[in-house]
């Protein structure tokens, strides 16, 4: 399908994207753009056979590319557009793997002006709390979804090649502006991120001065996981989206100041109300992934 | 090792402690003590295995019973007291499996004035979201702590007889105050339970109004798995420790504002620390997962 495929970033999700797109028979060709200072862990990628070969020169790797994804952290797009905006082609499709996707189009327009038609936002919601190259795997965007963010002018062709591209990666993708996809995942991603390292640092602190992870159970274990996520990855994400997660941080406060005060007053009802609500909306969450 | 086991409340505990003694061959007879409109529920518990008989009756309940295991929810064991306390035989073991220890010590307190020796409070750290003696397992106590908080006078051969009975269940025994019990479980149970009921809810009126569960990805299943609890067992838990978790709420409330904050004002470097001790924190957790 691709000739060359560049990923930029071999991380948890370019290296995935390698892997996955090598098992489909995707590509002729898979190769990395990297930093010199990443060479042992480059080197480590092409032993695994995760990518045929890498570059720390911008024209070598992106020469007779036809398929360019950057899977850097999203505070890093902006310099990763600088560095092959000399390079870029027509007849080569752009697309990013980034959590946040306002920030993504801003960095682009910030280099380019105008976002280049052949860039397609994109976002596989997928993860693991392990991170890097070797935490890679093939199956890691199996029936899971792929959020493409395309503007208006974006080309249509673009769109369509990476959907098939997506779709044989064994995702299931859908189409959604910008906004909408900044806005949505705020509230399921990066707040219940903020919650939990909120909650594994408060609790680390009290845990130093006396013992209390010893008697935390899976349900901290399950609530936590996502503490676990990589520090620079998620700062990105947070800064990234900050306008739409600041107001979501405050609403949530006055969600919990709530539940404090009908718990200060015994309001057993409300509070059971509140509960069972809960309980019944993950429900119905649960009832959707298995569709 | 006790020739009549008498269960009262069999839910997903209780039926689980019944499952597990029988397998392990702990007791000679397991009867449930429940009420009249459970019958269809007790009935059932008899055709899967889970019991011997059942009573509604607790005289005959209690008769020859020389273990009595309490698995109620917390808020109602001052009237399983007030039920049982006619037929309180001093030779036999009293214990419960509550998950707050200074309510059920106070509850104890108020229908005995003082809490009987033969009566040992007990807590499994153990738990599924599923609720009820259908989803009880023989396994679920297996590899995972048990807390007996015994007050000053309580029995030590009572104490000793339930610590084996347990670790043949598979826990990992150990003994604490009540009142250490109730502060760590109020951090690192109480508190993450509420933060997920809260966030839940908070995203369930949001979904109602424009889907958003639909882009939520395994981060968000595990974040939320605790908000599937039983309402009727989680509200009676969070009043019963409302005193300890209460003001872990508001130091959880500052926390968060201070992400806030920082946030806000684009303090990277402070926010990376913040993320980084998170991770650090929960790293040492599962260490101690694994020993």
């Amino acid at each position: 399908m691709f000739k060359r495929l560049c990923i930029i970033g071999l991380g948890l999700i370019g290296g995935s994207i390698a892997r996955a797109a090598r098992q489909q028979g995707l590509c002729a060709e898979i190769v990395a753009l990297g930093h010199a200072q990443n060479l042992p862990h480059l080197q480590r990628a092409v032993e695994l056979g995760v990518i045929d070969r890498f570059y720390t020169d911008a024209a070598e790797a992106l020469h007779n590319a036809d398929c360019v994804i950057i899977a850097t952290p999203v505070g890093a797009m902006r310099s990763v557009f600088q560095q092959i905006a000399p390079y870029w082609q027509a007849d080569c499709i752009y697309s990013d793997a980034g959590s946040t996707k306002g920030s993504v189009v801003a960095a682009a327009e910030a280099v380019f002006t105008q976002v280049p038609a052949n860039f397609v936002p994109a976002h596989p919601i997928a993860g693991a709390e392990r991170s890097g190259v070797e935490a890679s795997q093939a199956d890691l965007f199996k029936q899971r979804r792929l959020i493409l963010t395309p503007l208006a002018h974006t080309d249509p062709l673009a769109i369509q090649a990476l959907t098939q591209f997506w779709t044989q990666l064994g995702s299931s993708v859908s189409l959604m502006t910008v906004e909408h996809h900044d806005t949505v995942l705020a509230a399921t991603s990066h707040l219940p991120h903020i919650l939990a390292f909120a909650l594994v640092g408060l609790l680390g602190h009290k845990d130093e001065q006396r013992e209390i992870f010893k008697y935390a159970a899976g349900g901290f274990k399950d609530f936590s996981r996502i503490a676990s996520s990589d520090p620079t990855m998620w700062l990105d994400i947070c800064l990234a989206n900050k306008h739409e997660l600041l107001p979501l941080i405050r609403q949530y406060q006055a969600e919990l100041s709530t539940i404090e005060q009908l718990l200060a007053e015994d309001q057993s009802e409300q509070l059971f109300a509140n509960f069972t609500y809960a309980r019944n909306a993950r429900q119905r969450f649960l009832d959707q992934l298995d569709d």
